[in-house]
């Protein structure tokens, strides 16, 4: 099966996939659509992005599958990234829609609209403010469990750190929240870092 | 096994598992702990909400399971709410995703920034027409989704609808959104107050 990614370099909630097929040792074809560019405006214009958004996983039918989270379940599917118990499998999904809810709204958000020029009306001091303080919530909430467990469900790397991952690596540069604060993340972060196939952010596929 | 849900009875998050239970048919125990109240304090005190947040299902063994879609999969699995096929599974997770990323964070936060009096600081004129011109487009997803077919994934409903229903049934009259925009999605509304053991979100358990 050739699986083709439609990807946004960077963009964490495609990084997330570059991510898992590296882990999963996978091959795949690239097709990176940078934010604000012709490229991307013509991806939407021929309907490429079903729900409007990157990435979107194509499989070799054609079939067009969006939205990263249940691109990341959909690949891990039968591997050790997602667990076979129903119980470990709602925690490692309770994991995953906490990180679409709570924390990519805010801890993406306050980098983005710092980032890109046509979100810059957006940061406010009042929106930055109330940003940073909704971040240190929920990044304080990944702390408590992970003082507990090397990771988020079970004995071993699931779905669920991956997506984690993306934009919590960069929370601290890119988002500017106080990552001294949360030592546990802290090394969690770097044991992601450390597993085979593991890949940057900016390493992209040729 | 008897299951216990603390739910927040005026929540659209807690109403998706008292709907998901009614279309079950499945008998729960029900503890509702309204927001800003001394009672939802003295849970979330006393660590009875793993995530910080409502709805929570409490195991018989006294496991507690946080995130309204993942407590949605969880009672769903092995039922027809939950497609087997691995790619209609992956478009199920894709809407709810959809759901806790772009449409809760958006009509559910427009809803709630008008009814609570500790969010009002929230509703400026700003972020209102933010909110208003975000929720339009969000809907207009769903329209053009629901414009081809009966239901989000397949030919009858599943925990993408539900999940979808709670939040999007109050749009007009709670987030003052303009539903008269979009007949498909009123149609689909219809179809899914339709469906045998539906519950509104109002008819709480005793």
């Amino acid at each position: 099966m050739t699986l083709t990614l439609y990807s946004m370099p960077s963009s964490g909630n495609s990084y997330k996939i570059r991510l898992m097929f590296g882990f999963l040792g996978l091959e795949y074809k690239h097709i990176g659509l940078e934010y604000e560019t012709p490229e991307l405006a013509e991806a939407h214009a021929t309907g490429a992005l079903p729900m409007g958004k990157l990435p979107v996983l194509v499989l070799d039918d054609g079939t067009p599958l969006p939205e990263s989270n249940a691109i990341l379940c959909f690949l891990a599917e039968g591997t050790p990234w997602m667990p076979r118990d129903p119980l470990d499998r709602a925690r490692v999904l309770g994991w995953m829609f906490f990180e679409q809810n709570r924390h990519e709204t805010v801890i993406a958000v306050r980098a983005g609209i710092q980032k890109y020029a046509s979100r810059a009306h957006l940061a406010t001091p009042e929106r930055l403010a109330e940003l940073l303080e909704a971040g240190h919530s929920v990044l304080q909430v990944m702390e408590n469990h992970l003082a507990e467990q090397d990771w988020f469900v079970g004995d071993g790397p699931t779905v669920a750190d991956v997506a984690l991952y993306a934009y919590t690596h960069t929370a601290g540069p890119y988002g500017g929240f106080e990552m001294e604060r949360f030592p546990s993340i802290n090394n969690w972060l770097a044991r992601v870092a450390l597993l085979p196939g593991y890949v940057g952010l900016e390493e992209l596929p040729e």
